[in-house]
């Protein structure tokens, strides 16, 4: 008996998959109703803790853990496959599936591109450019091998911190443990990349930032897309890609306002510390701080009903899924929410259309954070799934360069990954029968059928965007369980949260006192802004 | 109840630390019989496993488990000192003592050095080149920096496969899964590292080992004191060392002949498989008989009365103390088992001096690898401890070349390491209040007395080294647990014996048997010997 409730603790998934539970289809007004009874629970902290464990637990036991014995290193375990993280994780062994049994690649995109934009039930845009500036930090395909990444495999804010110890360097002002910035008319933002230059100039790194990016790359590639008017005002900071959206920028921002601020604030406690100590100890709560968020307000927003999970201290700490990092190449694939991405944010003459806000500080520099930031928040993503993808993300725009959408499909089959239902059955979901459990969306159903003849059959990939979910998820069933098992068994691994770790000693006193009152980017937005009283910062959106 | 049993199994030292019970001191008419008791109880598989996980988890949860907060990253808790391994980790923080209240570097040397050489209980000398062998591959202090190391942080038989893939592919045949070698004799041995060359001409490496080792380090440094008509005979092989002593030369060759046995093997079964699968898969059998050795062999013959323990199949599965290597300079420093080098091995005709068993392959070749196996396995080490370490590990061979001894007592000032009492705290035991609870031997311990003064100051190295214990051990209680601790918990977390890669697939059925016989260095020897006969190769040595 006591073993049982033990195993309901430590291992939900089992224990409810013995006693044949299975989640129930709930009726809607009873649906509509659940947010009431949810929120006063989730205030309860013993409820909150318990009921967090236990959804914690039961996603990270969706599968068994790591390590994985394969990875795209080889078909077979080899101590490469166990030992280099250099080569992304794999969860399944490689398909059987012959190439000229599958559809094409482009009837495969063709699934994706967006006739008529379909909104989201309740996720804003805000949401969107969080989930894309908070996973381009971890999941980084190779550009010359799509077996390899670059990831450094933890959350570790590289993303105003840079990739490696040389990196962070160029990026600290090495005084006061701060990080570089520049006031722009009053309001602090990360330094500017390029060198003065006249009109039309030439781009070149200043010698500060030399080896920041590769250079030829970053120019030529990275901003393609960018007017050139907008160039001068690429900021420095830890991501090639950190200037790609308004949303990069906006968080870059952010966080670098909040690193410098708490910087301050130690080197006022501890007038002792040098620099370093001051940079390492305010990275150390800075990191932590992320995690909340990701925890408290971004996955919670994913999970179902928005209840309130909280960041359990050590939950990792007798598990058998705190394992080290090792990012999957099906996380990094399902990951590609691109249908999130709305056709224009806001309306009137604030609106913005793709060119708008995409590549573009300028507009960061003249709206100011704090109302791109409530603009963000007040509109509607797209809602995740196939045939809702922006034309920008699908189309090539230069003829020879595949789409975003298509690289994805194209390294999907270079991964030779198994079926949809070969991913439902690792974990622990039942296999679908037919393509009318996947979805009620007969002509979609019907284009699957015609394209894969059997569910057996369809790609996992397509699967996870053509599944069906109701509207207190914002995803489908494979695909939540796969990405809170990926993100619960790898964010609160982070060794800032580990028992030896996680306190005074490593944060400080002032930095533990921050830690606990933290909950919300609005709240680190506002503690940074010259007009709090004009944010509003929010994940989650009302139809309105 | 059912908690307390599970306590008891989980975690025996804390369960045991609550029942009050302290190991006691046997008289020793009984301790004498124990290992008649014990050897039929380990023969029962039930009571092995049951006793092997006990005595397992009773070090492992000895101290805190990893992650550490701190490493020789920085005397406070950074990102680089929770995630960069190339920074060697440290069990405690820093002592504060402040250095000229110690003793000086000489006078401690001085407690090292061998007078008339004390010889092991039971310890035999092929269990010294063993631990030699073994802890080389693991134990790599970097040479630029001494916060740092070059470890792979795996047991990953880099003695014979190299650090890192590119130096793997220069040993490897690139046919049939097979390492490199050569037949002198009629007997397998790894190739020659150098061309050619006339008597006392240029060391140069063969083309396909360039890189395999610095060049110049190699033949100036490594090479300094290996007489010239030896230097041809050095052998390509995975460490810069492999090649210092007979018994690096002996299980280099061992190691390599099982690997081309096992290729050959698989080749067979599996005519379909390439070279690079029957290579790796050949790999992950030979680390995992290397583990099998190192518990059931090795680490039986550190532990009380050789006790069977047993490689227990996924037993870091479920534990707390299942989290990612990190090798800890306390580690790399209570490792220097010096004080086991005999001054001679053998008597008579066939005895051999350190001029002899140092930097000597011609004498593996001509003698041949039974006949030196055999007579290290009947020769008593030296004893583990202080006043025992052969003069020319601890004097200088050239005047501003500090010796091995030196080398080891300036890291560990360097280190700034905390008292011995501290880490005996720290692991779990009681702290000693007296110099006389250290040793009973009278002059040692007046000399300990007048260099420290009080036993709370008593630097760890020395103290690990101080320690008396019975003869049924063969290190002091404090150096037992911490050598065990480390051992097991970076040993057991191997990958290849993880529940989703410990099988078949990985190893092949053919592997899985090999796995399975496999018990004893003996085994492997005589299987890979044309006379398996003359073979005796033991960690154990009775005194004769």
């Amino acid at each position: 008996m006591l073993s049982q409730a033990l195993l309901l603790i430590r291992q939900p998934r089992k224990a409810i998959g013995w006693l044949g539970w299975k989640p129930p289809d709930l009726p809607q007004p009873l649906v509509r109703q659940l947010p009431r009874v949810i929120a006063p629970l989730g205030a309860i902290p013993q409820v909150r803790t318990a009921a967090s464990r236990l959804a914690i637990n039961y996603y990270a036991y969706a599968t068994s853990p790591r390590p994985r014995a394969l990875s795209m290193a080889s078909d077979y375990t080899s101590w490469l496959s166990l030992t280099d993280r250099t080569f992304s994780g794999r969860h399944l062994p490689p398909a059987t599936t012959r190439p000229e049994d599958l559809p094409s690649e482009a009837e495969v995109t063709a699934l994706f591109r967006r006739d008529r934009e379909t909104k989201s039930a309740d996720t804003s845009v805000m949401f969107m450019f969080f989930a894309q500036w908070f996973t381009d930090s971890f999941l980084r395909t190779s550009r010359e091998n799509f077996r390899k990444n670059t990831s450094p495999q933890e959350i570790d804010l590289c993303q105003i911190y840079g990739l490696g110890a040389n990196k962070t360097s160029m990026l600290r002002a090495h005084e006061g443990g701060r990080l570089k910035s520049q006031l722009i008319d009053g309001e602090e933002y990360p330094p500017f990349l390029f060198e003065p230059r006249a009109p039309g100039g030439k781009l070149v790194f200043k010698p500060e930032f030399t080896g920041l990016h590769e250079e030829k790359f970053f120019t030529e590639k990275i901003l393609a897309d960018c007017p050139d008017a907008r160039k001068d005002s690429v900021f420095a900071v830890g991501l090639e890609h950190g200037n790609s959206t308004i949303g990069h920028t906006i968080l870059d921002a952010v966080f670098l306002r909040e690193h410098n601020r708490i910087a301050g604030l130690l080197k006022g406690e501890h007038p002792d510390w040098d620099d370093v100590r001051l940079f390492e100890t305010t990275r150390n709560i800075m990191i932590v701080l992320l995690l909340k968020l990701v925890v408290e307000e971004y996955i919670k927003h994913i999970g179902p009903f928005d209840f309130p999970i909280e960041v359990v201290p050590f939950i990792a700490d007798g598990e058998r899924w705190n394992r080290p990092n090792w990012g999957a190449i099906e996380f990094n694939l399902l990951y590609r929410w691109h249908s999130l991405v709305p056709d224009a944010i806001g309306e009137g003459s604030d609106q913005l259309k793709p060119r708008d806000f995409r590549n573009n500080n300028p507009l960061v520099i003249s709206r100011g954070i704090e109302a791109l930031i409530t603009q963000c928040s007040r509109e509607r993503s797209g809602k995740i799934g196939l045939l809702n993808t922006p034309y920008f993300l699908v189309d090539r725009s230069h003829p020879d360069d595949p789409s975003i959408e298509e690289r994805s499909i194209t390294l999907m089959r270079n991964a030779r990954l198994r079926s949809y239902n070969d991913y439902r059955e690792a974990f622990g979901l039942e296999r679908l029968a037919g393509f009318d459990q996947l979805t009620t969306n007969k002509a979609l159903r019907e284009r699957l059928q015609s394209l894969y003849g059997d569910i057996d059959k369809l790609e996992w990939y397509v699967g996870i965007f053509a599944e069906e979910y109701p509207d207190y998820l914002m995803m489908g069933e494979l695909m939540t369980t796969m990405v809170a098992h990926d993100a619960f068994t790898q964010a609160l691994t982070n060794p800032l949260l580990a028992r030896n770790v996680f306190n005074e000693q490593t944060f400080s006193k002032a930095g533990m006192r921050i830690i606990t009152e933290t909950h919300s980017l609005q709240q680190i937005i506002a503690r940074n802004s010259t007009s709090p009283g004009d944010v509003h910062a929010s994940f989650h959106c009302e139809q309105g």
